[in-house]
């Protein structure tokens, strides 16, 4: 592994996660201040929590500058370019999915470089994925999207941590696998969305009254 | 102290609280991958902030993967055994008083492990044993339990955290004794449940128009 | 820097949040239980995760039991002295300001004292002063003060932790400064209140349509 890849691809990440938080802040109209701020903690919540788990010393969101840059990005990109607030719902998910599928990868990658057991670094992995998301949800009083029943949200983000953590093992992991592993799992989501595809309910006796996507 | 005792205290503790987190992911309309993470988020998110406070290296939930086993054993048991989701509450408030109950002794008990100061090991089995149950019902957009005016839930697990830390001192503590103060927490909160026991309210004035238990 | 003025300052700021807590615990309909522990999460929850994230041991919350001192006198005046809890918004306003403009002090000072760069000690300064109202707000199911759009929150804190970090590499910093740089913090928080001065929106196309103060 070279030190490049981990960082080019977790920048893109908090980016992307960084951008869905500002798209919600506008969609609920907070102001500038706001869209920096909720970015920043999508962007950044699951890395810090994944660090201060990792017990290395303080998070690199907080210890290299660089990673302030995404979320300023996000949210002046979201301030100048968003036309039409109520309609950037199939956006903010496009975004979601992009940061689900980076963190899942480089969230694994961190953990292994740790020297965490293969089970852990998956777990790692997921919590980095989904941690920002659900802070980011939880903040604006939203039920978090990794509970929604209508699609899979956690399922490829372990697919794409389990795949990160065996091509670690097989020394197959490099730019170009990292990156076509981010790809299937942000395929796996967006495919789950368009078809409605989703796992069971968490009581069988509930599923003949499962909701239905209008 | 033996190191079996916490260890299996702790598990079973993960489990009650898992089997709450479940419960309420099957009231609420989530899948069986929701359930999963809200029992795990229920079962090992007040023992990972323990953790992480006492500043000892990688939680045990990441470190150690016996930890993974009562969050998935607990969501197949609610997903095969629950027949009337909207009748689980009082399942649900069950499963939450045996997780307070094993928490505050095992959450004592790691602190006291690690040489905390008497005060700080009851306030770490308290932060434990609530702090799961917050996160579950932050999560799930409801008020946490804890603030619930009507029923006693935090003097319970400080009567449980105290009771532990005092017997540690005195050098009385085992499985048998352990297991006591945590039957008398799960005792003192079932009973305020039945019998309506509670505190005062925040603001003496506020007092005459206390709600009551319809 | 003396080692007194951060903690001096730091458990004033404690009390302020406390208060702020246990008047939203009494608004809620909470009791005095919750009433201290939503105070002690407003008022010891920024700091906690100030240092988790400087990772220099147990956070002093846990290790020092004078920090249990401010929560408890807070849920104490609150419940002997509220008369009237519908009209007390205003005053939850001013002692949240309180708290926010002392802690954007503290915060930068203990990442200052610990050797972080100047941006993260700034950055560390505002998630102590902002970390414990999003803490008590999300628990209380309300979108957290600093997301309002009406008035100013995160700016008074970035401008008190900039002053903080640039006074104490100039060596200006010392109990009379660092409570100046408070009262300024404090000052534009409550000036932005009265007079709803405001940041633009998330999304610049989204501004015609501002909400205004009623």
């Amino acid at each position: 592994m070279t030190i490049d890849l981990p960082l080019i691809l977790d920048l893109l990440g908090v980016f992307f996660f960084a951008v869905s938080g500002s798209l919600l802040a506008a969609r609920k109209g907070f102001d500038i201040v706001g869209s920096v701020l909720l970015g920043s903690m999508v962007g950044l919540g699951g890395g810090v929590v994944r660090d201060i788990v990792l017990n290395q010393g303080p998070p690199a969101a907080f210890s290299n500058q660089i990673y302030l840059v995404p979320p300023l990005a996000a949210a002046l990109l979201v301030y100048f370019t968003v036309k039409n607030v109520k309609r950037s719902g199939r956006l903010l998910f496009m975004f979601d999915a992009g940061g689900l599928a980076l963190f899942c990868v480089t969230g694994s990658l961190k953990a292994l470089d740790a020297g965490m057991n293969p089970v852990a670094c998956i777990l790692l992995g997921v919590t980095t994925a989904v941690g920002g998301g659900i802070l980011r949800d939880i903040t604006a009083n939203d039920v978090p999207k990794v509970f929604d029943p209508k699609d899979l949200y956690a399922i490829p983000a372990f697919v794409g941590a389990g795949l990160t953590t065996a091509m670690w093992h097989l020394e197959w992991l490099n730019l170009a696998s990292g990156t076509a592993a981010a790809v299937v799992v942000f395929t796996l989501r967006m495919l789950s969305l368009r078809y409605g595809w989703h796992a069971p309910l968490a009581a069988r006796s509930w599923a003949a009254r499962r909701p239905r996507r209008g």
